[in-house]
């Protein structure tokens, strides 16, 4: 039977999940490094995380690499990037899509994160040949602006944030949801996705439940959400995860009653 | 008089703090090199932390090294690690709980958090000759669960997550209570001191309650608590420390009104 | 013309933005390695901050290198922080004065923080041959003490913190309020400065009105107090300053009705 025939039959027997890449999912370490440590650590990499989070369903594992290139960018975690960007780019997320991520990651996590991941991220495209062709220019034609979306954005934001810093309300209105927000290259239920992901990292709880309805407002399910949530316990920590619940809890129950 | 006589009477006079190791507390970093930037630095690395914070009473040397490490490995301060690995053998943290307590914080920091703390460990025990016989197996015998506690836990899990995220009810039970907190080489009072001081240096103020109180269960003294917070102000900052401050006092008001 | 009679001429047409140092906002990457990844960053850095944010007015260019520096040390932001140590001094922050930042930010930020800056502060400060001459002893005349405010700050703190760890409000007072901030060569309003762009870089939220009342107190003006928020947008990302936003408008509407 040729791969190809093999493929297809699997995709049509539901065995998709037998074809997600998973990596070793120990980050620039070899299996040997981390035995020497912990055997334990080796055990859950590849029980729990490799053969178990990673072909779960809930989540697609294209998702699953979006999700934790936010993560692991919001918290620096150099070690296990270079992994997850070829990862994600076996997992089908196409490089203009990771330049950016990166991108938006420089207002969501902060400008030295980016320039971080930024390093790292020039290597993994320069070994996988992937040139200035195949990422996003500087300048792009935007997607349309939805004047009444940004109009109550803009207003809830001068509302609570204005009398403090009027720059800020400024700068998110032109720099991140008139510009940032509008690039093509990243469809806006991923830049939510990439968002929420960083909110839930960098445990800013308070500032879930906007982006979260606006993530399932451009297509986020719910049961995608959730599953965002306990993929997220892995890496960026349990306790981010259990923080970010009840309040996604709350965004669903909202929701559930409109 | 030889040199464990002398220890000897040392030990009997009460004077046991004179041989806490203390490192120098400047990291991978020389004297000189804290010199050249910050005089003030090196001051306080001798009066305050070397010869102050770790020598005084209130929580043992070996448990100052293992909060320590808990905060060096959950806020990824790479600069001080080899020195607090170091400092954490000669404390009398033994090999095999060093391996615990990073596999441990792979859950509580992040999975990233964890694979950079493996690749230094790495090198600090190839240094020392720590080998494979000494580190917990991979699959061990598990301590007895205390299904009555477990129970409690799971409900209380389920009214609060499970709506939001059944993945991570489902993960929190089987990953971690009836996984990682069984494993025997790692006393459950120190896996608890160690949740407690990854929340408390991240900052994830709203699960010290539960987690404090569960380290308490687990014979964590109040004073050792006490301690533990002014020790974490050091390493994981005052604020984390401020933070932590209130809510700690409410837990332990609670626990005298019972 | 000659250079300073230009210099003069520029400076009296109230040019004096020309003349802010902004480096290339791109940290150890060069232009060609950002580009190889995300030419967007590369548009961001030049437009959004090294030829928008810094030179816009509000805030000094000097004061956006303190903001700068506590925010990159909070963070761990290595990346970053030879450009920006370099562009402090350029801006006209001392060599004395950088030496103080990190020593402060070790106990606001964490310890291991401050060894991560000084290990790179070294390399730079080598580099532009600055010596022990310029940089304050170990041991200082300190400023004077307020006592009755000092009084009220330990008050309130043995309110809230001494229940908890009696060991927190002793180092606080002891380590903190009786030596770190009476160092001279920082002034206390500077001193604020970094201590509150460290807690809105952390997120440590809850600390914010105590310590801009007293940058406030200490002659930070609002508008200044307002422009610190939208620079650390940047660094610390969005989501850091949206939440310090309300607190600050907070401290800000209680200043102005007293």
């Amino acid at each position: 039977m040729k791969t190809s025939t093999f493929l297809a039959l699997a995709l049509s027997m539901g065995a998709v999940d037998a074809a997600a890449q998973t990596g070793s999912q120990t980050g620039s370490l070899s299996r040997q490094d981390v035995r020497a440590v912990s055997p334990a650590l080796e055990r859950y990499a590849d029980e729990k995380l490799a053969n178990g989070l990673w072909k779960r369903p809930g989540l697609s594992p294209r998702d699953r690499s979006v999700v934790t290139l936010a993560a692991v960018i919001t918290r620096n975690q150099g070690v296990l990037l270079p992994e997850q960007l070829n990862l994600a780019l076996d997992n089908g997320v196409k490089p203009a899509e990771i330049s950016e991520i990166i991108a938006h990651l420089a207002f969501y996590a902060g400008w030295g994160n980016a320039m971080a991941a930024t390093a790292i991220a020039k290597e993994v495209f320069a070994a996988r040949g992937i040139g200035a062709d195949q990422l996003p220019r500087s300048a792009v034609d935007f997607l349309p602006l939805d004047e009444k979306t940004e109009a109550d954005r803009a207003a809830r934001v001068e509302q609570g944030t204005g009398p403090a810093s009027p720059g800020l309300v400024r700068d998110t209105a032109n720099v991140l949801f008139r510009d940032l927000w509008l690039r093509p290259d990243l469809a806006p239920r991923d830049r939510s996705l990439v968002t929420v992901s960083a909110l839930i990292s960098a445990g800013h709880v308070e500032q879930i439940p906007y982006h979260l309805n606006r993530a399932m407002d451009n297509g986020l399910t719910r049961a995608e959400a959730s599953e965002v949530i306990s993929h997220l316990a892995y890496y960026a920590g349990w306790p981010s995860a259990f923080s970010a619940a009840p309040v996604a809890r709350s965004v669903f129950e909202k929701r559930s009653a409109n």
